[in-house]
């Protein structure tokens, strides 16, 4: 079968300057890959009305699908209406329900009806309006015989919204056979491509035509992915999943493409078991990974954030004297934190880190990249050193990483 | 004087699955764009040689700089190096100086060279090759006399190293007449796009041609950008500055492209003032923001994660009685963390934030969305509510954002 394919253009100058980071391309990609499209390419252009008609017209000739975002405000540096009415040879026109709906939004909000607002009810000539409920630019959806595009503002939430409401359920009805790309997933830690690789020569060699494997490496972690385009492939993909878990085993820590601290989670709450955290370098960090997904609660009790070592001294019952000898980045200061902070919040596990992740910091012992990272469990604590070579927000992450590594290590040995 | 331009190329199937977030292209952006480059756009293509090849093509003929990044790697899904070969009518040749890198890189990794490795010194005849001393990969850089082509690998703390180390300096050398765009930020909080617009007719309209003005909303915040790409009107770009503090001074937050946290952090320093924070529902994102910049241990004392209730009650003074009534998420309990965290930690402010960011939560009296947030000096405490109607995501980065409004609405009070 044959996917139909999709092309993402982002709009701003401000994608340009690298200020803003392109999540919605990203996001946008996500949902149309699940939904069974290709995307063929993401583009960005600047707030340039011949770069955005020219990116329109190449850009029209390749692909079923072109989604755009951006540039649909009330400012002067909003441009994508004039340039899609110049692209389809129309003219704007007022948009009835699209006025009353930002009248009323401005209206709750104690906020008068400006020109610019009004102006934002005016949509090309024969676009079909979807309706956006969370801010004031609605979407805009054309299409002929060949070819789709739909326009939505860059404000992230605003341009979710209308995708999942609006874009995503017509896209399904005008392509009824969307069957999305199959991917299966392995997690490993602290592995080189290379070796795996070599690892995997037979069975990358074994693979038919109609199965992929990639290598994802990011922050120390080693994801493959095993993928097929084929509807029929399934149970196939199936089987090479279990033959890549069974031939990694020794260093495997995931089967699902889900983020690490999440897996840890779903042990945690698989045993009922609750987490504390002490963080020192990692400076809440940890604790935002637990907490940034619904449902943390049920596991995860609280972080004592310990950046000053007064903190340590006081709340974590560090010796004073510690601080200089052995050092504050130590293995009995992190073992001390998490084995405190455990007793303190009455938690099956605690996790606990301190290090200099850079640029200042640093003792001849623990020179900066040093972390120290100790799990504990009423039955044992580990606790390892790091060192690191990243500039601090390398550090941060992979710090963060090894820490998630150790509590998943003495997770498994407690059960 | 015009800019010579620039586009980025960013490669792999990652990007477009959406599995990984472009930042190699926002920060390349940016590290142009402060060089004096204009970057006409961005554009992410597959693993695909026939998509690398085009996009090499076609983007080459817009444009006198082009760097790519990733399919450098050792793995059978990195293709840079063969497309480059087919671009540029070449072949690969072994690179010595880059094999005796690569053999003691491994050497001291404990890893065996295999041949995938070995292959990793190949690069295009012809080209210069860029030493990488963060990994195995080497940057190739390419040029005749109208147009240069850099490819970099895609890890990014590696493409970073290269384009600090080696790629900037050799663009600045070719390009010596180089000069930066200008840019000068206002920061407000709260403010809608229009409102300001409006206010900002008159400005607007008296601008010169060669001052341009964006607005950049975001997080709760909304920068306005005044630009100029003319070297000589750096005078004018000041004033026009000004003239925009002026015009807005009562809704400005900040007059510097800085993070909003930063500029908090530099009020506090000018003060020698210290703070602790108390996070409920952020689950320590707010500590994570501070830390997350050298240099906070200069302030930032430490943050006391309660997201469980009894952390709350046991270490924060918050009476047991007060969870039920007035609830978790009340006035009161906001109140009690702030408070009881400056104590504790003896800072000379404290913030505190607890809110039901979603999807679970909520009671009637505080239902999801609902967020009290209190900042606390030994004068007085500033408590308020928010009432967000985002998704989670959405409602942790506003929160955060009304938190650090709140304090520094506090730090301004108790100067």
């Amino acid at each position: 079968m044959s996917f139909p394919q999709a092309i993402i253009l982002t709009i701003g100058d401000e994608l340009l300057l690298g200020e803003t980071l392109d999540t919605n391309s990203a996001w946008i990609a996500t949902k149309l890959h699940e939904t069974g499209f290709k995307v063929l390419r993401r583009i960005s252009v600047g707030d340039d009305r011949q770069a955005i008609l020219q990116a329109l017209q190449e850009e029209s000739a390749r692909t079923d699908l072109l989604i755009m975002t951006g540039g649909l405000g009330p400012t002067s540096d909003d441009m994508t209406k004039t340039v899609l009415c110049d692209f389809f040879h129309t003219r704007l026109v007022l948009h009835e329900p699209t006025l009353q709906h930002i009248t009323s939004w401005l209206q709750q909000r104690g906020t008068p009806l400006l020109e610019r607002n009004r102006a934002q009810a005016l949509v090309p000539e024969g676009c079909t309006v979807l309706p956006n409920p969370r801010g004031t630019a609605p979407g805009l959806w054309f299409e002929n015989m060949q070819h789709t595009w739909i326009a939505l503002p860059g404000v992230p939430h605003e341009m979710k919204g209308l995708m999942e409401e609006e874009v995503l359920p017509r896209l399904k009805q005008k392509w009824p056979a969307l069957q999305a790309i199959q991917h299966r997933y392995v997690l490993m830690y602290g592995q080189g491509e290379s070796q795996v690789a070599e690892r995997l020569v037979g069975f990358e060699a074994s693979l038919p035509k109609n199965i992929r494997l990639a290598y994802l490496p990011g922050n120390g972690l080693l994801k493959l992915r095993l993928s097929t385009v084929d509807g029929l492939a399934l149970q196939l993909l199936e089987d090479y999943h279990q033959q890549l878990i069974t031939l990694l085993s020794d260093i495997v820590v995931g089967t699902e493409n889900l983020p690490y601290e999440l897996l840890i989670a779903q042990k945690l709450l698989a045993k009922k078991a609750t987490l504390a955290l002490a963080e020192s370098c990692t400076g809440g960090y940890l604790a935002h990974l637990f907490t940034s997904h619904p449902g943390s609660s049920a596991y995860f009790t609280g972080s004592l954030v310990c950046y000053n070592p007064e903190v340590k001294i006081q709340w974590l019952n560090v010796p004073a004297e510690w601080i200089q000898q052995p050092g504050v980045v130590s293995e009995p200061v992190a073992r001390a934190m998490a084995e405190s902070i455990r007793e303190k919040l009455h938690t099956d596990y605690a996790l606990a880190i301190t290090g200099w992740l850079g640029p200042d910091g640093g003792t001849p012992e623990a020179p900066v990249g040093t972390v120290w990272i100790a799990a504990s469990h009423q039955s044992q604590t580990l606790t390892r050193r790091h060192q690191l070579r990243g500039d601090r927000q390398r550090n941060l992450i992979l710090s963060a990483t090894h820490a998630l590594h150790l509590l998943d290590e003495l997770i498994r040995q407690t059960s």
